[in-house]
């Protein structure tokens, strides 16, 4: 990147991306100096992390301090074997107030950057490792909601729907499930609703969205479902979210702009005459984040390379009654679409 | 504070703490300029947190920014007419870079102090409401180890029963349960172990370690209980363990050091013969944060404040056997300690 000398590092995430490691930086400073063009990449952590950082780092020079040496100085003696005394330093927006004071203390003539977009654009493409995670946790997710489907009957209640789809998750090996979505009956109309106490009834219409991780990465799957029966309307509904979520999944493939995706997927809602009631993006970007870059939006005209990650979730909505909403994880492969999760998304009646 | 023109504010907690409200200062600014001496703090948010803001925030000067204009813009606004262009402002050490540059590029006159000390010295110190809040907090706790303890038998995984915990916790108003340890067997003996899917014993000591929040506000409690029976040797730790916990809570009153109450618990395990097997601090400060000041730990000299909160968990641990720990939460009174949980402590057989 034009003028920059070096990138000063220090988040979970970019470090996992950069390094395939990463370790919390809250109280002790952990991070990495990579220099642009000569030196190498170096790696300061506490000393009871170098074990860990020996095994998985990438970058090979790591540094360490222990609980009575400062982080500080040791980060002064990088910054000059390096040669980075007057560097201009690419760093992250969310680089701490307390670390960007480290670096000048370390050299008064350091410059920093926000270079956080760079980063950004960096992480949206994943590797078939990264995208292997995905897919692992989405299936974990695809797991959880089936085993929430078949928990579902009249007089259990969201949460316990939730909480039943949470344990399956984290008995299956999955991280951490940030969140899991049960919104049944009028609830499910509510694309940003929380799951509560109520009960499912007969002929409810029931909406489960959940986000697992595996590894650091992201799953993101959305079922609806019916209970006893569906209505002619809710079928007719359920069949256009359908088409729109499949319209949009043909349109994937290197060299598009991200906002013909969502296009694809609102061109069919809109023509069976629901445009208004699709009130959200098409999906978001997937990874160590759950929402990232690219986002699946109008107007986002992003073009899509192989290795980029999303969700692909178009929904109708009708306020006071019902929702539906059908969620899957892609990756954009050499030539299409690939996709990353694996759950059946035909009608189902409970 | 000697030097200090005004402070800037964006953690989540200590806006929470300051003013009464917050909201997550993540992609769109949010924060609060309190000027010392003259001027009035003016809080800036986006305008979709104006009503919230203004409901709930102390700080009634509250300017707003729409998504189509500039966060950077109306802060420079708000620095001027505070009359802070060459101002030494207090900031977090967690403040991110890209609102430290938004200051710099305001004024770039200004100049930043990291004061996270203070803040930290100043939340140690708890209102009555935050008191309660602890209180209750504890409260749900304490009802999700009772039905968790209820629910333990034999043939019971961990992680069941460390769901139904936090089941019980969800439905009864908790924010959330950040943590919800179950140890069984020689994983009792661990005080970092981890929830497993290891089957609960006949004659296993079960120690359950549980956090959640509640309006933003932690309790932290933990019990130790005996399946089917207890050993001549368990009972007796159990015993010791009770006595050094009572002990420390006795010892808390304003004035005291923090370290003097740690050796409250300390003294009475030493002198029962077990000291090498405390292998931790007895406790934790607890509010916004689950560790905190003031810490119950040898060599802290800090001085115990009426309105400071704290755990008091002392333990006993026989690697590879079993493990005991009780802890409860305590709050300095004007005179001495005043419990903010609420549970029997007695050795308990299920």
């Amino acid at each position: 990147m034009a003028g920059i000398d070096a990138f000063l590092v220090v988040s979970e995430k970019n470090m996992r991306y950069l390094a395939g490691f990463s370790t919390l930086s809250l109280e002790r400073f952990a991070g990495m100096v990579i220099p642009v063009g000569k030196g190498v990449p170096t790696v300061i952590v506490p000393k009871l992390e170098e074990t860990k950082a020996k095994e998985k780092s990438m970058f090979k020079e790591i540094k360490t301090y222990s609980d009575s040496e400062s982080p500080a100085l040791l980060f002064k003696k990088v910054i000059r074997e390096l040669g980075l005394e007057k560097a201009t330093f690419g760093v992250e927006g969310t680089l701490p107030f307390r670390f960007y004071r480290m670096l000048t203390a370390a050299s008064p003539k350091t410059k920093a950057i926000d270079v956080s977009s760079l980063f950004s654009q960096l992480r949206c493409i994943k590797s078939e490792e990264e995208l292997q995670l995905i897919e692992k946790a989405a299936d974990l997710v695809a797991e959880g909601i089936k085993v929430g489907i078949e928990f579902t009957k009249p007089g259990v209640t969201e949460l316990a729907i939730s909480f039943r789809i949470d344990r399956e998750i984290k008995e299956s090996g999955g991280d951490s499930i940030p969140f899991c979505l049960v919104l049944s009956g009028e609830n499910s109309a509510l694309p940003h609703g929380e799951t509560s106490n109520r009960k499912v009834r007969e002929k409810d219409v029931v909406l489960m969205d959940v986000g697992a991780v595996y590894q650091g990465y992201y799953g993101d799957l959305t079922r609806t479902i019916f209970v006893g029966k569906s209505t002619r309307e809710e079928k007719e509904i359920y069949d256009v979210v359908a088409e729109a979520h499949e319209a949009a999944i043909r349109s994937v493939k290197p060299g598009v702009r991200a906002e013909e995706v969502d296009a694809a997927a609102r061109n069919v809602i809109k023509d069976a005459g629901y445009g208004e009631h699709f009130t959200h993006r098409t999906g978001h970007g997937l990874g160590l984040e759950v929402h990232e870059e690219p986002y699946i939006a109008q107007n986002n005209k992003i073009t899509l390379k192989t290795g980029m990650a999303f969700t692909i979730e178009p929904g109708i909505y009708f306020f006071g009654k019902f929702g539906v909403r059908i969620e899957d994880d892609i990756a954009v492969s050499q030539t299409n679409g690939r996709m990353l999760s694996h759950m059946p998304k035909e009608q189902a009646i409970v």
